[in-house]
Parts: structure tokens; C-alpha cells; sequence
């Protein structure tokens, strides 16, 4: 097990280490559930006055104009494409997770025909929401087996969702075997990038990808239910119309025309008008990510889960997550049938990850704000709640409404 | 035409008068663009702060449980229930217009089979999202004509978005005899309340209404974009699946199970996460509607409404909503070829009204803080405006992006 002074001297090493200034977090506390929900740089809260206190309370409706809201989705779909490797052009931050696929898959569906597809144990909505369009549209909805291949999915299937970094074991997709088969087969794949945007390099665009989906909030530190956002490549998005088809989606919406027409780029898979709160609230955080190189974050982020691996490994903990010096998402899950007290009774000690059912807890660790000596410290932590079976009291085994 | 010290006294003896100081307007301006972004309250920055400075960057993951995130859609909802005259747990504060109007119609359209149908020079959106879902579920969409009576819809129509106020003409819609109609020929009406809620004495549930949508930036000022609500008569909810099936839909979100099993109540109209941020904002904002009498809203936003309409009288200018002494919405529309540069020109001088194509002025009126007096100054400015053709400038006819 690597000592605390070996993480210390990662950390004077680290490329990453001036990021942790631009952060608002509360003293002491080492918070490793960035993959739920991001703390605030100080560049998104600063944003978010101005957003609220200028150009709404003083500019009022002339914003739209001269504050740029009306391309704000927009701009923002640029900033996050290079985090996800792709153009400008092919992103907009707009609406939520769950919506965005249930656009992509509706058009795809539509053009392509056949049934849809998630995996067991997906993400809930990725398979909550194709079950939803499957009986509003007729196409059939199949559940496959985890990590089905797309050479062994039913023959029908012609739309799957799949999640980049699974939530719970935070095993990466191996992104081009999957898009080299949808290509022999014809299939579109949709990328639900939740998990991955902000700790993962990903480059979309080299692997083949053509859709996907990402979450704002996680982390990319946007603000809790911040804006998600959605990738088409560019050649794709004029030969998809979706059906959610709103004013803002119009290729003249200040036209305000009975017949609808969809705008032909990026912005044609707009609703109606989304908040430019929550949106600028996304753009201040996205300054964080200003200048990193993705290739460093996920460095950074495999070795601090590799520092919590191995206190689990010390301890004798079932890890159910990519193991030591592997390839894996943002986060580490261990097992424990106590899992819940655990991790209620390391927040009670400032250190918060979180727990899903039924058995597991997760800890995340976004490289921005994290050092390898907290990770160290958490570790230790970890340790004595187990040790001492300081878990063991009825404020941590009791459940709260949010796990 | 009514004197300036005539709607000095209306302002003297007005009961809404207090409300006024509850706003952060801008020193010297009048705004009359309430309908289309209202301006905040103080209430609302205060609670945007809180949910920002204290829940999110203080609070982090906690806030879910600690701040009542979770339930913020359902407070919020209980709040909006009162302004539109139905039962607190019949309204939920999520998502968006457009998508509101697509859950509940393809809901609807699922249970009752037959035709979608909304009106021509409908609110644009109402009729794209019909048709949209029209594409995806196969259900036939009938543009008809305007006011239309259920009686007189094409005999296969089930569902009928229509708005409660028309954005463009100010007409209130005849809700009892629509509905009456409606029960009579099995159809159900989502009535899109927009520009109605906030400024309009709804009583939804007398009416015999039992599905709404509305947004929650116009009348209601709760920020660019603010979330959107949505109204289910509680008997109906538990008989109706929307296909936007998001995790937050779900009766038990935090088990994770791969199956799909609705909420009872109006949670069911849950997708996944909603910007917190926004949702507080909005929460705040309702504080000034805090013990307001919907009733005087109406009334006085009719005063204010004739006001200006006189004006346009004496300046012989044709109108394009009901007119003085008759029963409108929040607006008020007048009919110029020249109403682009002539609101730009009004713009300049500090007095915010809005064009919608091709040739219509509109000048909106929330009576929590706008003043007789306010909205005589500007029908003189108006008509200074007119008559000496100060809107025949480049800076005025040069049309911008939004308008």
C-alpha cells in the first residue's frame, strides 16, 4: 500500500494541482461524491450573478439579445465538445439526460426501423425511457445481458443505449469494438456519457461515435440538475427529426409559423426555452476545465482510485470495480453488507461518498479538487469506521429518502 | 380618455400597491414585457443566493435530503395550485412547456385514441409538439381553425391542446363551454396557461379542467427559462403513462430496478433531475404572489390594459385584442405596419414592450408592479413616438435576432 508520504509527493507533482483554487468547497471536508453532484468553482457562482443580477434583473428581456442568450445552448455544446472529443457544432447543452435520449432514440428509431436495446443493470433511465418510446412508437425494446456486444444483440435491434462509465462499476465501454460492430450491422449507438464527461478522455469523434448524451452536474460541476447536454455528429442531425418538437427547435422561430420547419444544425434539436440560469451557471464551471488536457485528468483520477483500492485491499473489502493499476471510470466501488452505515458514518466524519443498493459504496474522485493525500486520508478514515464498527449506531443504519 | 390624475388616484387607492416594492426593477423604466420575461423579485435573487451560496456549495450531495430537493417539484407545484384554482397535489413544476405538452398528450393519446388537434395561429409550439407526437404514435393531428368549439372538431379528435389567453390577440378562452362540450363528445383539453397564469383569476378545477401546462417566466417571474408546471386533475394521474420515462418518475428511484413502475401521484410526471437552481428561483418568486387576491390581479391588469387602449383611441390606431371595458388577458395588442421600429424607438426611451410578426405591438401589464400612472406615461410616449415619427430611424428598423 502506497504511504501518505508517497501521495504527498504525487501531489507536489501534480500537473493538475492549481485547479483546486478555482473551487468553492467547504473547509475540511474531503468530498468524494463529484460523481453525483460537482461542488461550485468560484467561476460558476460568479457567473450565475451575473446572470441573474445583470442581464436578467437589468437587461430584462433585451438579454435575449444582448446577453447571447438565445445562443447560449450553443455555445456551450462547443465548450463541451472538445471535452468529449468532437466539433463545435455538434453539441448543445439543452434539457436532461433522460430527454435527450428520448429525442435521439425517437428520430433513429424513426429513420432506422427495429427495435431498441439497454443492458440489465444500465443506468435506470437509459432503459426506463426506450421502455417509454417503445410503447408510444411500436418498436420492440429488448433488455440484453451486460456488456452484450453488438454482434450478439437480437437481430431486430437497431437503436442501444450504452453508458461510456457504468454507474455502478464504473467499467469503461471499449468504444471502438462496440462502434466497429454497429457499423457492421447497421446500428446506432447512443453514448450515455453521465458518467464519464469530465474524467474520462474521451474522443468520440475518433472512435466512431455518432450520439450520445452527458450530464452537466456530476464532473462537470455545473449545479445541482444542471443542463445535460447532447452530441449528433454533424451529418447525422439533418436526416433525424424528433418529436419533441418545440418553437425554439424552428429554423424561424420569431417567425412564429403554424408549419413547422426544423432549424438545420445543431440547434434543431432544441425544445422550448431552457434556463439560462442553470446554463450559465454550466458555462462558469466549465471554466475549470479551461487548458486540461483530458489525458491528465484520467491519470490523475485512475491513481487516486487506485490509493482507496488498495486501503480496500489492506482491509480485506470486495471491490466491485476495475482493481488496481487497471482501466476504469471516475469512481471505485467496494462491497460491504453494512455499505450504508459506512458511508453515512464516514459523512459524519466529513468525508462523503455515496451508496447504491444493495450493497455497494461508491466514492468518486474528480481530479480538478482532489489530492492524493485526501484520498490517502479517506482511505485511513474508511479503516477505523470498519475497525471499529463505528458504523454500528442507529443514525447511520437508518434511511434516508436519497441514497 | 382617463386624465393622469385620474390613474393617480386608481394608483392611490390601489389594494396591490405593496407589491411594488417587492421587486428589483430598474430606476426609471417601465416595463411592460411582464408577459413574455417578468422581472424579479428580490424574493426570488435571495432564494436563488441560498440555493446556490448555502445548499449546493455548503450542503453539496446532503442538500438532496437536507434542503428538499427532491421535493421541490411537488412545494413548488402546491404553490402554482393556488394561482390556477386547483388542489395542491394536482401540479407538479418540471421540464418545460413543450414537454409538458407532449407527456400529457401522449399520455392522453395512449388512453383515448383518435386525433390530436390545435388551433391555426395556436402558440407555435402547441401545434409542433402535436405534430411531432402525431409522427412518432401515428394518432392523426388536424390543424383547425380558430376558437373552434369542440362541438365542431373533426369527429375523430380526442385531444386538443388550446390556450387559456392567446399570445398574440389577448382572448380569454371560454374554459366552461369548451369544457362542457368536451365532456359531451369524450375529449380532453390541455390547456396551455402560459399567458394566463399570474394575471388571470384560473379556476381550473370549478371550470371542470382537468389537464394544464404553463410556464413560469412570463407573468409568474421566475427567470429566464424558469421550469415549467403541469397540471393533472388527481383522479386522472394514476390512469395515465406518459412515455418520457425518466428514474424521477419512478415509484422507487433509489432501488435502481431495471423495471419501469410509475408513481402514484403527480410525482409520476417526474423525468430525471431539474435544475435546483431554477427551481428555486421560481420558488422565491412566487413569494410575491404571496396572499394576492387573483381576482384584483385580473381586475387591474384589465384597467391598466384600457389605459393604453384609450391612447391607441385617441391616436386611431386599430387594435388586434378585446377592447376597452371587455374581458382580455395581461396584454394588450395594437396593429401598426410600422410596430417593429415603433417598439424598438419606445425601447429606447425606456419603455419595454414586444413585436410579434407581422405588424403587432404588444405591451404586457403585471399589475404587482406596474402603476396607472406608469402605463399612461407610456401611452404619451406612445403617441409622442407616432406623431413625430421618431421610429423612422435605421437604429429602430434594423430587425435583431429575438424579438
Amino acid at each position: 500500500m502506497r504511504t501518505r508520504e508517497a501521495c504527498a509527493a504525487l501531489d507536489a507533482a501534480d500537473p493538475l494541482k492549481d485547479r483546486r483554487a478555482l473551487f468553492a468547497l467547504p473547509g475540511g471536508d474531503i468530498y468524494l461524491d463529484g460523481n453525483s453532484l460537482g461542488p461550485p468553482p468560484a467561476s460558476a457562482l460568479k457567473r450565475l450573478d451575473a446572470a441573474a443580477r445583470e442581464e436578467w434583473a437589468e437587461g430584462l428581456i433585451g438579454s435575449w439579445n444582448t446577453a447571447g442568450w438565445m445562443d447560449l445552448p450553443l455555445k456551450l455544446g462547443a465548450r463541451l465538445a472538445r471535452l468529449i472529443g468532437v466539433e463545435g457544432d455538434e453539441v448543445i447543452a439543452i434539457d436532461t439526460v433522460t430527454i435527450n435520449i428520448f429525442k435521439l432514440a425517437a428520430a433513429l428509431i424513426a429513420r432506422e426501423g427495429g427495435a431498441l436495446a439497454a443492458e440489465a443493470g444500465e443506468f435506470p433511465t437509459d432503459g426506463h425511457v426506450l421502455e417509454g418510446l417503445s410503447r408510444i412508437s411500436g418498436a420492440p425494446f429488448h433488455r440484453v445481458a451486460p456488456d452484450t456486444p453488438p454482434s450478439d444483440l437480437p437481430a431486430d435491434v437497431r437503436v442501444l443505449v450504452k453508458s461510456a462509465v457504468h454507474y455502478k462499476s464504473a467499467r469503461i465501454a471499449d468504444f471502438e469494438r462496440w462502434e466497429r460492430e454497429a457499423a457492421q450491422r447497421g446500428l446506432s449507438i447512443i453514448w450515455d456519457l453521465s458518467h464519464a464527461t469530465g474524467v474520462i478522455d474521451l474522443k468520440l469523434k475518433s472512435w466512431g461515435a455518432r450520439y450520445a448524451v452527458g450530464c452537466g452536474y456530476k464532473f462537470l460541476n455545473g449545479g445541482p440538475g444542471a443542463p445535460a447536454f447532447l452530441y449528433c455528429a454533424r451529418g447525422e442531425t439533418p436526416k433525424l427529426e424528433h418529436p419533441v418538437t418545440g418553437w425554439l427547435g424552428h429554423a424561424r422561430p420569431f417567425e412564429f409559423e403554424d408549419a413547422y420547419a426544423p432549424a438545420d444544425g445543431i440547434a434543431r434539436w432544441r425544445t422550448s426555452s431552457p434556463s439560462i440560469l442553470a446554463l450559465s451557471t454550466l458555462d462558469g464551471a466549465l471554466d475549470a476545465y479551461d487548458g486540461v488536457d483530458m489525458a491528465r485528468v484520467e491519470a490523475k483520477a485512475g491513481v487516486l482510485g487506485d490509493i482507496l483500492l488498495e486501503r480496500a485491499q489492506a482491509l480485506g473489502l470486495e471491490t466491485a470495480c476495475p482493481g488496481i493499476g487497471e482501466r476504469r471510470g471516475g469512481h471505485v466501488v467496494l462491497r460491504h453488507e453494512q455499505g450504508y452505515a459506512i458511508v453515512q458514518a464516514m459523512i459524519a466524519r466529513g468525508i462523503t461518498g455515496d451508496f447504491r443498493a444493495p450493497d455497494l459504496m461508491r466514492f468518486g474522485f474528480n481530479p480538478l479538487y482532489l489530492s492524493h493525500v485526501e484520498v490517502f486520508d479517506a482511505g485511513a478514515t474508511l479503516a477505523e469506521v470498519i475497525n471499529t464498527r463505528e458504523w454500528d449506531r442507529p443514525e447511520f443504519t437508518a434511511r434516508k429518502a436519497v441514497t
